[in-house]
C-alpha cells in the first residue's frame, strides 16, 4: 500500500483524492499496489473541502509524515511550493506536482535536488493530455523539429468565438469572466504568461532548453479585432494562440502569441477549451495530442497517472535527458526569430501610399506576399492588411517602428506572426 | 553500452538501424546509455538492406547471443516470431515488437512467458502514434468508456478520396495499389483485419480483455458506394473504418465496421493516410491522439521509444494489469451491441412500401430517426435510406432478413452503423 498528502485540496486535489477512492478497485489492478489519499493541507480548515481525507493547515503535517511516500502538490504560486517541494525531495519522498510556475521557474535546480528520487509533473502541461509522457518516453528517437500547441483554453475559447460567432473581444472575454474561463484580471490567460509556462516545461524535454517565462516572446490575443479575423478567413488561416518551440540553424526559437496558421491543418481544427499539442519529429513525422487542458477530473488524472508510474517504478529522468548530457541547443534571441508576418494599418486613402510603404520595407528585405485593401471610412481613411515573405523579427520590428514615421499612416500598426 | 539485435531487417528494420546510428547523440543523452544496433537476420542475404550491421540468415545469432539484451521482432507472421520471442524471452532478453498479429493471438501467452521482462510493442498500433503508452501510462487514473481508432491509413485515404473527391471504389483501390498504400490482396486492409489486430491490443490494456480477431465483429469497406457517401453528407456525418472499444452494460464492445461519426468530431477531421485514436476516460473526456500510422521511420520511431523505455527501465506491465488483477470484463456478444443503423435498400416506387418496411422495423422495436428516398430510376424502383433510434445488432440482423423477404425490395440490404 503506498499513501500519498495532498498540499492544496482544491478543484484539483479534491478530485484526485475522489478518484483516488472510486477509482481504487483499477488504480490496484494498474499500479499492482493500493493507493491511498491519506491526508491533506489547506489555507482554510472551516472551508468544506467534499473529501473523506484528514485535513491539517500545517503543510509539515505531510511533508514530514514518514508514511507518506508521494507528496502531490497543487497549491499554485512559485516560492512557497519550491520551499515545500524540496523538503519533501529530502525527506525522501517522491513528487507530482501540477504547478507549471513552479516548474517555469524552478526546474533545473528541482531536477539537481530530486537526483533519482521521481520528481513528476504530467498535469502541469494541457491538463488531461498525457503530454509530457508523449514527449519525454514516447517520441524519444526524434530530434524535435517543433512544437506548437494550443495550451490555454481561455484563449482558444475566446478565439473559436471570434472566429466563428463574430463576437467581440470584450463580450466574449467578459462571457468567458462570467462562465468561470477566465479570471477577474485575465491577464496571465489573455496576455499568453500561462501558455508561456506550459511552454517552457515542453522546451526542456525537447531541447533541454533552461529558459525563464522573461527570457522568451509571449504576446496575448488582446490586440485582434474583427478585422483580423476577416483577413485570417479569406487567406485560408485560423487564428490561435499557440506556444511554440521550434528549432532553428542557431538555436530554438521559443515563442507564445497568436499565430495565423492554415485552417487545413489539425490543430487549427481544435476549438473552445479544448487543449492541443502538435510535436513534428525528424524520423515519426508529425503527432498531436488533443484533450481537456483543464478541469478538476481532467488535471486529477494526469496527477494520478504520475503516481501509477511511481508506484510501477516508472519514472525516467525528470526532464527527459540524463543530467549533464542535454543536447546543447540554446535558446535564440527574440530578433533571431523568423517567420512570416501580417501587418494592419491605417493609412490614406490616396495614391502613392502603397508605393512608401513597399519603399520602407523593402530597404528591409521585407517582401509582401498578399495584401487586403479595406473599403475606406468616412475620413479618408483605409484599413491596409498585408503578410510577407518570411523575415527576421528584427527586421519586421524595425520595419514598423519607420513605418510608424510616416505622415500617410496613423495609431498602431498590429502585427501577427504566421506559421505555414 | 546496450546492444540490440534486429529479427527482419526490412524498411522498418533497416530504419531501427539507421536512426540508432543517425540519432546516437540524443538517444544516450535521453537514455542514459549508447544504444548499438549489433546484428540483423534476414530471409535473404545477397539482397542490399542499406544498413551498416552484421546480417545473418539464422535467427538464432541474435536470439542466443549473450552479448544481445534487446531483442527487436519485425518479422511479420505469427508461429514463426511467437516461437523466437518465446526464445528470447526464456533467454532472459527483452523484446520490442511491431506485430501486431503476433499480440492479436499470443499476447496472454507472452505476458505468461515474459514474467519481469519487459516486452513492449508501442509500434503495432497505429505506427508512430505513441497510443500505448498513452493508455497504458498517462490515462492509468480512468475507466476507460470507449476507444475510437482509425487505425489503418489504407481504408483512410480511401475513404478520404471517395468523400473528398467523389472517387469511387474500384478506381481508389486501384490507386492506393500503385501507390503502395494497398497489396495485390487488399483484403486485410480494406476488410477491417489490420484493424481488428490492433484494437484487440488496445482492449487488453483498456479493459484486460482476452479475445482473437475470430471472436470479434470485423467488417470492411468494400460495399460503400456514392450513394452511402452522399447521404452521409447530407446528414452531417463522415464515414470511417472504425476500431471500436465501447464499455456497455453487460461487457465490453469490440468491433471493426465503416462507421458514420458526426462530421464535427475530431476524429473525423481526420484525412488521407494519417492515423488517430480517440479514448474517452470517465473522468479525463476524450483525449486524441494523431499521426503516422505506417511507413518505415514513423514505425521504427516508436520501436526505439520501446527501446530507451527499456534501457531506462521503465517498462510497467506488459497489458497494462498486474496480471490476476485484470478488470473482470468480458466481451460482448456480437448480437447484444446496441448503436444507431443506416440501411440502404431498393425499393418498388408505389405507395404502401414505406408502410410495410416501417410497419416491419416496428414488430422489431426499430423506430427510424431520418430517411432519405433517392430520385427513381428507368425501372420504376428507388433507393430508400433511413437511420434508426438505438435499436440491438440482433433486432437489426433480423428485421434485414425480414425485409428481404418482402416482394417490394429487390436484392441486398446494406447496413453501416453510426455512432455519435
Amino acid at each position: 500500500m503506498v499513501k500519498i498528502g495532498i498540499l492544496g485540496v482544491g478543484t484539483v486535489g479534491a478530485s484526485v483524492a475522489n478518484i483516488l477512492e472510486t477509482n481504487a478497485d483499477i488504480l490496484e489492478a494498474r499500479a499492482g499496489k493500493k493507493i491511498i489519499a491519506k491526508s491533506g493541507v489547506v489555507k482554510n480548515l472551516s472551508k468544506d473541502r467534499g473529501v473523506s481525507i484528514a485535513l491539517s493547515d500545517d503543510p509539515m503535517d505531510v511533508v514530514n509524515d514518514p508514511e507518506i511516500e508521494i507528496v502531490v502538490e497543487l497549491m499554485g504560486g512559485v516560492e512557497e511550493p519550491y520551499a515545500l517541494v524540496k523538503k519533501a525531495l529530502e525527506n525522501g519522498k517522491a513528487v507530482v506536482t501540477a504547478n507549471k510556475a513552479l516548474l517555469a521557474y524552478h526546474r533545473y535546480e528541482l531536477q539537481e535536488i530530486a537526483g533519482d528520487i521521481p520528481l513528476m509533473y504530467e498535469a502541469s502541461t494541457a491538463g488531461g493530455i498525457p503530454i509530457i509522457g508523449a514527449l519525454r518516453n514516447g517520441l524519444t528517437a526524434n530530434h524535435i523539429e517543433s512544437i506548437q500547441g494550443i495550451m490555454n483554453g481561455t484563449t482558444n475559447y475566446m478565439l473559436t468565438k471570434m472566429i466563428n460567432e463574430g463576437a467581440l473581444y470584450d463580450d466574449i472575454l467578459k462571457e468567458s469572466q462570467e462562465l468561470g474561463y477566465a479570471e477577474a484580471d485575465p491577464t496571465f490567460d489573455v496576455g499568453g504568461f500561462d501558455a508561456s509556462h506550459k511552454l517552457l516545461i515542453l522546451a526542456s524535454i525537447a531541447y533541454g532548453i533552461d529558459a525563464k517565462p522573461e527570457d522568451i516572446l509571449i504576446e496575448g490575443i488582446q490586440n485582434i479585432t474583427q478585422t483580423d479575423v476577416n483577413f485570417a478567413k479569406e487567406f485560408g488561416y485560423e487564428i490561435k494562440l499557440l506556444g511554440i518551440a521550434k528549432k532553428a540553424e542557431n538555436g530554438v526559437e521559443l515563442r507564445v502569441h497568436p499565430t495565423m496558421i492554415p485552417a487545413s491543418s489539425m490543430i487549427a481544427k481544435v476549438d473552445g477549451v479544448m487543449n492541443a499539442v502538435s510535436v513534428v519529429g525528424d524520423r515519426v513525422g508529425e503527432t498531436m495530442y488533443y484533450g481537456a487542458g483543464a478541469g478538476g477530473d481532467a488535471t486529477a488524472s494526469a496527477v494520478i497517472a504520475d503516481i501509477v508510474d511511481i508506484v510501477r517504478g516508472n519514472t525516467g529522468p525528470m526532464l527527459g535527458y540524463k543530467k549533464g548530457l542535454e543536447s546543447g541547443l540554446t535558446l535564440l534571441p527574440q530578433e533571431e526569430i523568423s517567420t512570416h508576418y501580417y501587418l494592419r494599418m491605417e493609412v490614406d486613402d490616396k495614391s502613392g501610399v502603397l508605393a512608401a510603404i513597399t519603399r520602407e520595407l523593402e530597404k528591409f528585405d521585407i517582401s509582401i506576399e498578399s495584401m487586403l485593401q479595406q473599403p475606406h471610412n468616412s475620413d479618408d481613411k483605409v484599413k491596409l492588411l498585408f503578410t510577407t515573405h518570411e523575415c527576421q523579427e528584427a527586421r519586421i520590428r524595425e520595419a514598423i517602428e519607420v513605418l510608424k514615421g510616416l505622415d500617410c499612416i496613423y495609431g498602431e500598426i498590429v502585427m501577427m506572426r504566421i506559421e505555414k
